[in-house]
């Protein structure tokens, strides 16, 4: 938590309006998705997971993928969020479809923290 | 921090775009307004800033009053946020008008922390 503390500095505010539609990239530069929507959780207000999309045609069969923030970079730059993640990766991980009446479980929150390994948020 | 930390419970997680339109109320139930944005550092995913809005009639003349995260409490049965201010304190707090071409600096954001006598982000 220290090194969170340290890396805040002036000017990196963001509003989350503005977050949703920010592009995500991998190491190459390729664009693969835009975030949607950011989870937050209610109490700490840290984000803790991004939700992007991609794929899809006209928002048919559009998935989400959820993205543990630690997973992701922003890079000035590009404007744009990096991660270090191939499409593979990306194609076989946990995703909920947008139509679906979906609901957060631990259980799901657990294997998504697990296919990235990440630290958990879920105790 | 490591009090952040052991608040973190599992289902207190929501989503940005919820968050926003959230009631904020006082000690007494009054409702003060409503979150219109949430302020995030991009690199540690902290939320900084509520963005509150209230007043105003048909966003004619509504104020954005930035409050700092810290004061901001999330009570689960009134499904919105309770903030220990009353509305003389929000009226001469720190705010900007809707359709002003508003640009965050580092003396704005520290003159509202100091405001609500809460921890700075600004270093």
């Amino acid at each position: 938590m220290t090194a969170e503390v340290t890396q805040i500095t002036s000017g990196s505010l963001i509003a989350a309006d503005k977050v949703e539609g920010t592009s995500v990239y991998n190491r190459n530069g390729d664009k693969l998705g835009t975030v949607d929507d950011i989870m937050l959780d209610k109490v700490s207000g840290r984000a803790i997971y991004a939700i992007m999309s991609f794929g899809g045609f006209l928002g048919l069969g559009e998935k989400y993928h959820p993205l543990p923030w630690s997973t992701l970079t922003y890079d000035e730059n590009k404007g744009g969020f990096v991660v270090d993640l191939d499409k593979e990766m990306l194609e076989n991980a946990p995703s909920f479809d947008r139509d679906e009446d979906f609901q957060w479980t631990s259980d799901y929150g657990k294997q998504v923290d697990k296919y990235y390994d990440a630290p958990t948020y879920w105790s």
